[in-house]
């Protein structure tokens, strides 16, 4: 079966979670199958690499997971873009809207070094606020935003549209609805 | 250089963060260099493989780091064990004490397996609430827990110990203070 088919059979939809009238892509069965979880990194370092990514910088928590298998096949620093609060050392922090009221998430002040090309990584691009605002973040401390790898986007939401906006850049991801 | 002498030299000591007097160990920068989390990866396989593990439980948010790369090397699931109310299907749930008051942590509920031989995975052993619960909730949902691996144990507080006293398995890590 065709990678992009298997994933959306795989994934699960959860409905009125987090709250009535979403449904939720569940990706944990994805990740109880060893054989797809590693087809799903082939084919995003197939594509990203010979790109001169310097680092991957990936959303926490979900994105930990296939940020950490994507820095380790690409041979280069995982940088943790965590919840406000979460990252012990000095941090900048950067809002983004949430649909009622806002958030923030933060990096490390040292965790980028001038003129790296940062891949920026999150298991599911919706609207793309917390993907921009980790864009954003990369920016502020010097970095360049190479690209952005998603293993979903929900592509009946304005994410691609609104990253689109804001950088000029790559954006890949594996299966869309 | 050994690796524990080199993973204790890289680890960055925040002093009275969460809160005052506590030295937190700040693993961001072996994350930063590919070549130490290749090397700590390589060990910890080297340790589980060949030891019967059909899957890894990694605990949310750090957890999630090394699980995935550890479960992907070990070619089996990765299920993951977050805060409650972070997963989206149905959950059993376990509770464990902080300091001050109460956590809890949960898994999917068909997220093991019976009989399964479950390996624990987070990035350091402290006292071993959360270690104890995760390892307890493998066991509620039928799982064995084969043992736990972490990249930094504590040795100065009761985490082993507290372990040992709960789980007659293994306990693997790469260095401890």
């Amino acid at each position: 079966m065709q990678l992009e088919a298997e994933i959306k059979k795989t994934i699960r939809d959860i409905p009125d979670y987090p709250k009535p009238g979403v449904v939720f892509k569940d990706i944990s069965p994805l990740l109880a199958s060893p054989r797809l979880v590693d087809q799903m990194l082939n084919e995003q370092v197939r594509y990203w690499a010979g790109k001169n990514i310097d680092a991957v910088a990936a959303i926490e928590a979900r994105g930990f997971i296939f940020g950490s298998l994507l820095a380790h096949a690409l041979k280069c620093p995982f940088i943790p873009v965590r919840k406000s609060g979460k990252l012990p050392y000095k941090t900048m922090s950067q809002d983004y809207s949430l649909e009622y009221g806002k958030a923030s998430i933060e990096m490390h002040i040292d965790s980028i070094e001038k003129e790296w090309n940062v891949l920026v990584h999150d298991d599911l691009l919706a609207t793309g606020g917390t993907a921009i605002a980790a864009g954003n973040l990369v920016q502020k401390l010097g970095g360049k935003v190479i690209g952005f790898s998603f293993l979903v986007n929900l592509s009946f939401l304005p994410g691609e549209k609104n990253l689109k906006e804001k950088f000029s850049t790559d954006i890949f991801y594996l299966a869309e609805y």
